[in-house]
């Protein structure tokens, strides 16, 4: 495809120009962005109902549509969450460090943007907003493939963005890849050197899609098989809390808990409470063989535990010790987020430093992995990686580094 | 191979430990290791030389053959290196931050080992050494997957070191490969989730085809196409010295030098006396029509400047302007090293913005892109990708972080 070619080439120099703009520059840009939403907010939702009625015809579910939905309720959120990220500090040209040298080099190390973006992603338009205004934040140019579902409302988001840009930033700076073919993701996540990285959001098949096929390096999000544990030392009561916190507040998202491990000394006294509690809020519990001769439940095969349901469904385990639940979450888990509830410091502690998690709570909910949970005022994504970003991403997360070395004259000996 | 999977996993139990263990700890290991290097000499060089012998036999190249060899001299020097590394920092436990929020929650971001690296290499066997010491330093567990050339100095090395860590450390904290067959490596790398990290070192080759099949994050390190370039305002004979430093110091090297560009307006003066400096190091020159135009070379055809010789061999152009050169080296450069060499402090800040490369210099040669040369103690490659580490590796670049959230019943309403 001669033409995607050309189009990510287009990313690329307008990368090298945004790199180079100010901080008042991108804002400027962002608040037209911000502006621009609410003055055409008719003609966006005009072309999300095209999406909307394609997506009826086509049999999508109704929390499918309703993710796919623009109302202007949701437009408004939409253009004031961009004013938040006006607000935020530009991370870049951020003097990370200066090292001299006894020859008398002076290395500086220096935030700068990666370049060029590239985000897949599916059905919710809104993210097609979220990812240009925060790489133009950050100096990013980005490329944008949305799900086929989306197609309509994103290319109206796109041609408004692009237009409110216009007076302070290259036209490219934001690129729409207006096309429904899988093999454009294909070709997209192979262009090494033009792209800088690769962000895919979405379901588990569209993550390992893009994993499979890339050769720019990817950041993975979005897996979350979260626990929580119960260690015979918790506050039974805080535990109740965390737990149904932690799975009925939005069982969906990735931070929601899919697994509590019980110490089997207190198991018999909170078992049927947390059960009780649990089926207030029509959540279905699975159990092992230990919870099933405590409570009534489905029994459960372990190989279940590996599963992230992101419903209102819970496994129950019981578990002879705290070792024993690190070495079930080190396992089973996504290393995304996980929970002790205990009242003794060593053990918590030990928790801490043993499980493998992103975000690894004493005596809180999961719920707090978000970027505007941990204050960084906007989110890109939550990392399940090891490799430069891990749990919640933001600004800072969308920024590499080069160094600028100050030399008189100095060689090598 | 079942087996393969059983010894990754190993990797990974000792990892878990590793991860626990004591900066004391790690740094006793180390030391054991750097003395029975010593102790063993003869055996490391008695399976150094049925390497030699194969090689020779398969027709390695003189300096292949170089590269393979270990002497009591090489040995020594790996075994003082490993004490380097003793005395550096230990990064691991690194509180790198510390966020209070409104809601009473800690939330500490604290430096951890990734887990398990994987170092794909080849030939040299002081790799293996200095992979896992760097590793063992930094709280990972590693994978050794060495080149077949050099199969019996990395099993003696190996065994070596396992013996010399085993009173401290598990001994699965390195994992040897013993297997010539590249399908391993193809496993390998797909074996996300057990494997954090993958490290190719060597060719072209082999990194292309680990980035094209890997679904475990790489850092890609190696591919080195450098460039001076001479602006008008330059102080010519400085830039005389730092060219040829930075092209003959050491040829072979990714912070070499390939490509020499020069400001039209001094061309007509500087090309014979640059040209004449490297023939003295028997420098061949290649040159656009500009540069032949003014001194006796060969031509050269714009698809050439993507090469990366390792040679001694190089490039000249004649340029417009610094706008030209900058673009020049965005295009046909590998974002490594490149320098400007000019007075005009505008203009060489400009170009430190502009050049989108891990190190960009002004006025010093590019040889210094060497984490030794940047004070790191430490040196795990250069990386030309931008997720995750740029420019020189030191010990930090080995590691992730973690969140510990500290809670007091917090639930997320």
């Amino acid at each position: 495809m001669e033409r995607l070619n050309e189009m990510v080439n287009k990313a690329k120099n307008a990368s090298r120009i945004l790199a180079l703009k100010s901080s008042q520059e991108k804002d400027e840009a962002l608040k037209k962005i911000a502006q621009a939403l609410l003055t055409n907010t008719e003609k966006i939702i005009a072309s999300n109902k095209i999406d909307l009625k394609k997506g009826k015809e086509k049999g999508l579910s109704k929390a499918m549509l309703d993710r796919l939905e623009l109302t202007p309720t949701k437009i408004a959120a939409i253009s004031s969450d961009i004013l938040k990220v006006v607000s935020l500090k530009d991370p870049i040209g951020e003097e990370i460090e200066t090292i001299k040298r006894p020859n008398g080099l002076i290395i500086k190390k220096i935030r700068v943007p990666f370049g060029v973006i590239c985000a897949i992603y599916e059905s919710r338009p809104n993210v097609s907003v979220d990812i240009a205004c925060l790489s133009i934040k950050t100096g990013n140019a980005c490329i944008l493939k949305g799900g086929s579902e989306a197609i309509n409302s994103n290319r109206e988001l796109v041609k408004i963005m692009q237009e409110a840009i216009k007076p302070f930033l290259p036209l490219e700076s934001i690129v729409f890849i207006d096309s429904s073919d899988r093999n454009t993701v294909n070709q997209l996540i192979t262009m090494k050197g033009e792209i800088d990285l690769v962000i895919p959001r979405g379901g588990k098949g569209l993550i390992q899609h893009v994993l499979q096929g890339a050769q720019v390096p990817v950041i993975e999000t979005g897996a979350g098989n979260c626990h929580a544990y119960v260690h015979k030392d918790a506050n039974l009561s805080m535990a109740e809390e965390i737990i149904v916190n932690a799975k009925v507040s939005r069982p969906s998202v990735c931070n929601a808990i899919e697994t509590v491990l019980v110490d089997k000394e207190i198991a018999d006294k909170f078992l049927p409470i947390i059960a009780s509690k649990l089926r207030q809020h029509h959540v279905v519990i699975k159990g092992c063989q230990l919870t099933k001769a405590i409570i009534d439940c489905e029994l459960i095969e372990e190989e279940d535990f590996y599963e992230e349901y992101n419903d209102y469904i819970i496994r129950i385990k019981v578990v002879n010790d705290y070792l024993t639940a690190i070495k079930h979450i080190n396992q089973y888990g996504t290393n995304h987020s996980d929970v002790i509830i205990s009242e003794n410091e060593q053990v918590c502690e030990d928790f801490l430093n043993r499980i493998d998690s992103a975000c690894v709570y004493v005596n809180a909910s999961t719920r707090f992995t978000d970027g505007g949970e941990f204050g960084f005022g906007a989110e890109l994504g939550i990392s399940t990686q090891k490799l430069h970003a891990r749990g919640p991403m933001g600004l800072k997360e969308m920024t590499s580094y080069k160094y600028k070395i100050y030399g008189k004259g100095q060689i090598r000996i």
